[in-house]
């Protein structure tokens, strides 16, 4: 090309690149959330931390802002998705362990009996997540999980799992990165059960993904290394273990936390107790037409104590029913 | 200012932006490198997986280097910087312990006897962590290791520690993110120890720095919440730890990766089991004059079967006294 034409095509893209600034400027960010008060708050915080020289400014590396997983993102009833997948899980393997049919907590997977697999506590589930979730390689476990989403579907909606994810988040997660937020994902969840689709469906790559784990072990095997996945715990992401993990994984403060229950309640407590700015906000499930409505008395995402203590506090609660124009995206 | 005044600003800001961008292009990335075996595989190594459309390219995303730091980023020599801390730390705590001129590994550290606290073994170590690493929030730990590193010397160089980092690292770590590369700290010293200084010195934010950790309780104090740290060891990011720690914080395998004791071995391992292009590099510390010279039979960053590994699978070895031009950054 000539210099003119290099410098004509210049003009042009700063033009384009101008007027594009404007029109995304001018149209609305979070389309679909009502003009209610937890949106006018987010808008109203996201303004003021990205105002330079204002006294609330916070320079883009502290801009970070951690989401649970499980019922603020995505659906958490009729049960946590991870626990849709161990009883599919179990009833695929089953062939493979005849025991399994008079032995709980395997039978009451089989069989649809809940309570028998309640009734057998905090070992039982450990031995449903060891036959489900150890003894394969960290890439194997991470197929299974992607061939399950692209076939298992959500019993109410009938629709994949991966599009049962609330739209007004996707649009709050994008609308944060723009203003130079860091999104990261904190959740009681199994890590490698959310790494293979929440940059996809989330727009958050792996290793912004904190959640709980398996102990893994480092194995030559056929001259090839492999981290195994073990059939032992290695940290719950839970509750305290919320900010200890964002401590240890991120080593930073959240200025914005976002969560949906009890188990989300130290996370807030953290991210209200930084020496700047900062936002917490809970949503509250009041949708039963749209999506369900539950929240002190559900075994999945219990809110309780956490929705006490914003109302004392203030936090941000969204009332779904009322804040969202919508739930899920259009497409499926 | 006027529409015609904005346009020239604009023109002017692109024209400058032009050369500025042909001066980088044109200059040496990596100008304390000799052109040397290393540096030339290391820039046909970038230049292969930035190349779009070529079969070797790597997506951004995708470009994850990982960087162990004792002997890899900065000195270890005459011992790992942790453990010069832990010394002092030690001395400035007696007052408050009288006990310890009596007690071992204490005695020894105050003494100056390093046989003594070696045969107090890793029983003696961990007392070591738990009176200098433990009993105080995590920013109360922060601050500790901040005020130490701002005053304490490297004994050979009479610089502080964080000018006994290697320029030629340091052009490498900027090289490599002014390519698309994400930039990781995956070290054996303590997580809290390495993120109050990382970023102002490698340009490495807090959330990229992966290492050993202690175990930290959630405790809400005075009615603030605080991270306490505990007397008792989380993670031991060495040897194996390395991909466990990788796949655990980042959940992605890392395309290049760069150490130089055997404790780097399975991380350099991990990434060259990755399925696409990869790089793996090991500091060979040859230079006793202008640092030190050491390897097999080293207490600190032993060099022994990595670089047997390296030798038969051609990694590549930076030979630091002839590879190198500079070992320091010139300012103090």
């Amino acid at each position: 090309m000539r210099k003119n034409a290099v410098l004509s095509h210049c003009i042009l893209a700063l033009v384009v690149g101008c007027v594009s600034i404007c029109v995304r400027a001018q149209s609305d960010p979070l389309p679909s959330w009502n003009d209610t008060a937890p949106k006018k708050e987010i808008l109203a915080f996201v303004a003021k931390v990205t105002a330079e020289g204002a006294p609330d400014f916070v320079p883009v590396g502290q801009r970070i802002a951690t989401f649970d997983n499980d019922g603020t993102l995505w659906v958490e009833q009729p049960m946590y998705v991870q626990l849709a997948f161990i009883m599919d899980r179990v009833k695929q393997l089953a062939p493979q362990h005849p025991d399994w049919k008079t032995t709980q907590p395997f039978k009451g997977v089989l069989d649809g009996d809940m309570k028998a697999v309640a009734a057998s506590g905090e070992k039982g589930l450990m031995q449903l997540m060891a036959a489900t979730h150890a003894g394969m390689s960290v890439e194997e476990f991470q197929k299974i999980v992607t061939e399950w989403l692209g076939a298992a579907q959500q019993p109410k909606f009938k629709r994949r799992y991966p599009q049962c994810v609330y739209q007004p988040m996707i649009e709050l997660l994008a609308y944060l990165r723009a203003n130079g937020f860091k999104t990261y994902i904190v959740s009681g969840g199994g890590v490698e059960f959310m790494r293979p689709w929440t940059e996809k469906i989330y727009g958050i790559p792996p290793e912004q993904v904190v959640g709980s784990s398996v102990k893994t072990s480092f194995q030559m095997i056929d001259g090839k290394p492999q981290l195994m996945r073990l059939p032992e715990l290695n940290f719950l992401d839970d509750k305290e273990g919320k900010p200890i993990a964002i401590n240890q994984y991120i080593g930073r403060r959240p200025i914005a936390a976002f969560g949906n229950s009890d188990g989300d309640q130290q996370m807030l407590e953290w991210t209200a107790a930084g020496a700047g700015p900062h936002l917490m906000l809970l949503v509250h499930h009041t949708d039963a037409t749209r999506e369900y409505a539950y929240d002190r008395q559900s075994p999945f995402g219990k809110l309780d104590k956490a929705l006490d203590e914003a109302n004392e506090k203030g936090w941000i609660v969204v009332d779904m029913k009322n804040d969202w124009k919508v739930i899920f995206p259009s497409s499926q």
